[in-house]
């Protein structure tokens, strides 16, 4: 399969004639109306004065907004700006078509109302109390795109302080669909996943989430890097969230960089945009497993990991096995709005990620995960989602 | 004409079964696509990778956000639900459906895909950050139902940090389409409108804001009338924008109550919630004008006042002359947003008011302003705006 041109140059100048600025043009999104708006008996229910019956009876019953407006549909997409893709801190004017995206494809997938919400970045007490005063008029939120390690405590206190599920995607979403690939991938292989030594390159959001999820799937020999290599509980450059990662992780306590960590291992995930050398590679066990997920440039080329693993996978469409985020957040969300959840538990993504490799009863090399246009991953991934939040009793309907 | 049942009761419980409840069942708006998704090439246009070319413009030209977002098309109806309807403090969920069928009616009249934003309400510092932050999503923002006196301060802060539209519209877009009542209210009766004697009844956001723009049109004569009676210099009880009222209005120093006010009067606009007795409006000036704007309730019933004046008007839609700020804020904020204005100035508003008054350019008692439905409104109101936004150089487009 040959790459796809549509993958961008590292630099472009603007063209108004480029099919993807043709594309969005005049931007991705509109609102759209549910209901007829015809004459003036329409008008008087859909606002003044019919309107005043609905606002009285949700003050009197406050869960009646979910029932009475499209709050139990409508998901926040919240962004900075402040890690947009590869771009890093590009402000929040310069994530709104990410952000228009992301919505577009929370409805196209799922029928989730998704509306971008793009902030000026501040601090965390500023942006913890920001998106939690918007917090009434959603269902659900999702972080994107917010730069680490802010992103942790952010996401940690907004959990806190509401009872709608705060997801931030860059970590969760990944993590799920990562696990997913994992399971199918240890069964291509012929392994209990358990057993297997596993490398995660980048200690940001990602890494954070994809180390935390496979931990509790069970794996028990995670090593972290970061671009000065192994995180062990010796290195006194670490930030807290390094350092906290560091004390759960690498258990045979490896020393130096990506190459030593990769001796012997059978996976490596890259979700930090860096690069990796062929030679690391080939220090690799039989059968590795080896998942590029940085985007556009996958930390090894897909081709040249053919040459060392059993298994490859990358985010890019124009190669098999594509992790992407999109396989989980409509159905996450899909299913935690099915159910009013008051948040999204470790269950909860668990339940997603075995709900996408279960699609695949038979994986093989070339295919550990479904398409994103499998029509039947949001249903599974949704009513995984909800089942586990009915158990865990964080359902509200 | 007869009065509307649709007209809400003081109290009626929730009924699933209501035809209101129904209309509201799941919500009134969702978020629609304006781009096909339909393949992988869908996908890595609008969202990963293709996207990223688009926020590389946006970030090196944060103007591009309004062609290639939907940004400049898109308006936040924000509200902390301190002052919904007549319903007083019933917070941000209870305000939700209002706040939906305003941003239906965007839709609807003006093609603006308007969001709702119900915010937990703070203090005017808390609600200015927290609104200020999320700026850069909108193309300008529309507050909505927020308690005076708070919302003078809030308003004129977000004006002062922000370079867009900042519009609370139940001071503005009442106080354009009443003066758009009363240049056709003069007409009818042979009169010179700034030599009208006015008396404003309720000094809160509405009442405020007519006071301004009838000062500005030219009106020397304007008494305002609070619960406690005329608002003149000589009140220890008045807080400080009542006081600033009154060291500007009133200027034969009438003392007393409404009774007082309307004595001699030639207009009364109430926008107060209040009642005016009989005999009061019964001293009113030959030829007077009555625009009884409190809903459901009119502070005067139109039946009653017709007896007394020689054109009524009420915020009724089952009575003549409905004084609707769905005349106003639709075209209003289209021409702003057409033109990408950096505000919605004092002249913009006046040219507003003219627009609307000039649809009928032969005024009658029973017909002053035009229909809501009449489609020639917003046309006519947003190239209004948007003409005096480029003669007073606050046009960007």
């Amino acid at each position: 399969m040959s790459a796809d041109p549509s993958y961008p140059q590292p630099f472009s100048p603007h063209d108004p004639d480029d099919p993807i600025f043709v594309y969005h043009r005049g931007g991705k999104l509109e609102v759209a109306s549910r209901r007829p708006l015809d004459n003036r008996g329409d008008l008087s229910i859909a606002y003044t004065p019919g309107v005043a019956e609905v606002s009285r009876a949700i003050a009197a019953d406050p869960g009646l907004a979910d029932v009475y407006t499209s709050r139990g549909n409508t998901v926040a997409v919240v962004s900075d700006g402040t890690a947009v893709l590869g771009l890093g801190d590009i402000g929040p004017a310069a994530a709104l078509p990410v952000m228009e995206g992301k919505a577009l494809l929370f409805k196209h997938f799922a029928d989730v109302d998704a509306v971008p919400v793009c902030l000026q970045t501040g601090s965390v007490d500023e942006l913890t109390d920001a998106i939690a005063r918007l917090a009434p008029t959603y269902g659900g939120i999702n972080l994107e795109d917010i730069s680490a390690p802010r992103c942790f405590e952010l996401e940690r206190r907004l959990q806190d302080r509401l009872d709608i599920p705060v997801f931030h995607d860059d970590q969760h979403g990944t993590a799920i669909v990562v696990l997913a690939a994992l399971i199918n991938a240890a069964k291509v292989v012929g392994r209990d996943m358990t057993s297997l030594r596993v490398v995660v390159s980048g200690a940001g959001a990602a890494g954070v989430a994809v180390t935390r999820i496979l931990q509790r799937a069970g794996l028990l020999d995670v090593i972290v890097c970061d671009s000065q290599g192994v995180l062990e509980p010796g290195r006194s450059d670490l930030p807290d969230h390094k350092r906290r990662l560091a004390a759960t992780t690498n258990p045979r306590h490896v020393v130096g960089g990506i190459k030593e960590a990769l001796d012997d291992a059978d996976v490596f995930v890259g979700v930090s945009g860096g690069s990796v050398p062929e030679a690391a590679l080939a220090g690799m066990a039989d059968d590795a497993i080896v998942f590029a997920l940085a985007n556009p440039d996958p930390e090894v080329h897909p081709e040249l990991a053919d040459r060392y693993a059993a298994v490859v996978a990358t985010g890019r469409s124009d190669y098999p096995n594509q992790i992407n985020n999109v396989l989980a957040f409509p159905g996450v969300f899909r299913g935690a709005l099915d159910v009013r959840a008051r948040r999204v538990s470790e269950g909860m993504k668990l339940a997603a990620a075995h709900a996408i490799a279960d699609l695949l009863p038979d994986p093989v090399a070339h295919e550990i995960v479904p398409s994103v246009f499998d029509e039947r991953v949001v249903p599974a991934v949704s009513e995984a989602v909800a089942a586990a939040a009915r158990r865990e009793g964080l359902a509200r309907a």
